[in-house]
């Protein structure tokens, strides 16, 4: 826990000097930019766990000991990444909260909710911009940088694709194999393999390492995506910043709610495709869905399976020669996942 | 023109090769996926006139005159920058139409706006993301590709500061320098500008000659935007591949607008700011409005601009020393733009 905490500061004093550039640069073009970078800035500094950052950081400290302040810079395209997909993905997901505070189609939509997912569209837009702005502006040589960018597209191209599947309509059919691909796609790549890929390609790593260092962070990557769903529903709203109806609300197509269909009794299948995705679904209903979960064995299952593929993340990476520091750091980021539930 | 058409159908080919790859190895995930891309690339291949990534190769060909299918590679960036502006612009414009067919978010939105508006967000995420793969995966060297990208990063930025600009409410203050300063952030960057920087930086240009052809390039990018805001007013549907009342209704800040606002009596100037920008303007106020701007004195003011930025654009490199191919196209290309109007 200390290591992660460490370098959250460090993740965010980098992320700090990157805007403080930019508003200096570009906030001269005219107030209302400015107001745009300073609701983009506001939006990344609100907090965050700095996951995916803190990944690229410890993975490249399996391969490389010195202290080096770029990766910090260039891991922070991770950071800038996901506030990119949060933006798009609360307009699509019509969240109103994100990190305990507006989501940014809110804070532009007070008056005019057209011109609120206009103007988000634009800051995330940006935010997508400013993630390869951020390896451009790292001190790595040319050939690292052109590696690590075209890993970051490979990246957004599979969020984008599991986006995609998780918002097209209708889970009555779906199955948990169509689940684990868009867990895989939209989460997995960019929560923790991405991350990963990105510290090994900086440090120059071995392939075969890189494959091993892989299986940690699939696996782990999936567990992070079931803890995230099952907080998604049990969880208080203090403890995840957004409303714990949002995911019954939308929706979501996860493994929790695929098990629940499978195990739970008719009637309560036909109750849960009548009212899981429902806007305004009752407090009642949410409830009776919770009770549903949990009594059907789902919950438990999801469960096992969380603590299964966090045990399994640290196993795969056990018996492979990293340097000491790093190695260390990845088991502390998966025992840190494996607490969030 | 003949030139500009044989690069045209070069890019086109350039661009159904990328395309084809990404089909063949994403395709793969899953059928919605595949219609994802295969609309994406029906929307990329409806045509365009192919101006920004001709302008690259012209700019890259003042400084190097050997047959590289590289740069064609490389061009087709600001081909799908394009595309993913667009998708994006028409969801905030609220554009049913482009290039004469339906927009993205019109394509995914015929059973559910909302629907459509989420998928053109993603479509347009994609490719923005396949914009920087395209320069990843042509053939320069990194250091080459890194200032491409830095490049495209600067543009994109820009272009969605002066979006920003052009879609926060309100043009009745509007002054001639507030639009000058849009057209260049909005439009010169994107058409022009950073066209003509990235094939000067493939071609390694000395910085001298860079500086002279943004001259070119800001002269031009300017005269384009104001034929497309002419056009945009009093072209027919079939030459521009959108309704011709979409500017009116979305009361966009042009220069004719601010002109004429400036001109026009008392009367008319309070029509205007009654009914410009009214989404549901009738086709009477319509032509009302286009018989004041040319009654004024806005239009002959405009078309005047028009032909004075694209004579001084050709000045602005007539007496620079650059390989007489390039030259000639760009030439040949500011002839082009002036003959849109």
């Amino acid at each position: 826990m200390d290591n992660i905490e460490f370098y959250r500061e460090k993740i965010n004093l980098a992320l700090k000097e990157f805007f403080d550039k930019k508003l200096k640069e570009d906030g001269k073009y005219s107030p209302k930019i400015r107001e745009l970078i300073e609701n983009v800035i506001e939006y990344n500094m609100r907090g965050g766990k700095r996951i995916r950052p803190a990944i690229v950081i410890f993975a490249y400290k399996c391969f490389n000991d010195k202290n080096n302040e770029e990766i910090i810079k260039a891991a922070i395209s991770l950071e800038l990444m996901q506030a990119y997909l949060l933006i798009h993905d609360d307009i699509i997901d019509k969240s109103d909260l994100r990190r305990g505070k507006l989501s940014m189609h809110k804070i532009y939509g007070k008056k005019n909710e057209d011109f609120g997912i206009n103007m988000a569209i634009l800051a995330g837009d940006l935010c997508s911009s400013y993630t390869y702005d951020s390896i451009i502006e790292c001190g790595f040589p040319a050939k690292e940088k052109n590696k690590a960018i075209e890993y970051l597209g490979w990246i957004i191209n599979r969020e984008i694709y599991g986006q995609t599947l998780d918002i097209i309509p209708g889970f009555s059919n779906l199955s948990e194999e169509d689940v684990w691909k868009i867990y895989e796609l939209k989460t997995a790549t960019y929560t923790t393999q991405g991350p990963v890929y990105l510290g090994c390609v900086l440090a120059n790593a071995p392939l075969d390492k890189i494959k091993k260092l892989q299986e940690y962070a699939t696996n782990l990557g999936i567990a992070f995506q079931i803890q995230d769903d099952l907080n998604g529903i049990f969880a208080s709203v203090d403890f995840i910043g957004k409303p714990i109806d949002s995911d019954i609300r939308e929706g979501k197509k996860t493994l929790i709610i695929v098990k629940t269909l499978e195990l739970c009794s008719k009637d309560e299948r036909k109750f849960i495709l009548k009212e899981y995705g429902n806007s305004s679904v009752s407090e009642e209903s949410i409830i009776k869905i919770r009770k549903i979960i949990k009594k059907c064995g789902a919950y438990d299952y999801c469960v096992d399976k969380f603590k299964e593929l966090v045990t399994k993340s640290k196993n795969s990476i056990a018996d492979v020669e990293l340097l000491e520091e790093g190695k260390k750091y990845l088991i502390e980021m998966a025992d840190y996942i494996g607490g969030l539930f």
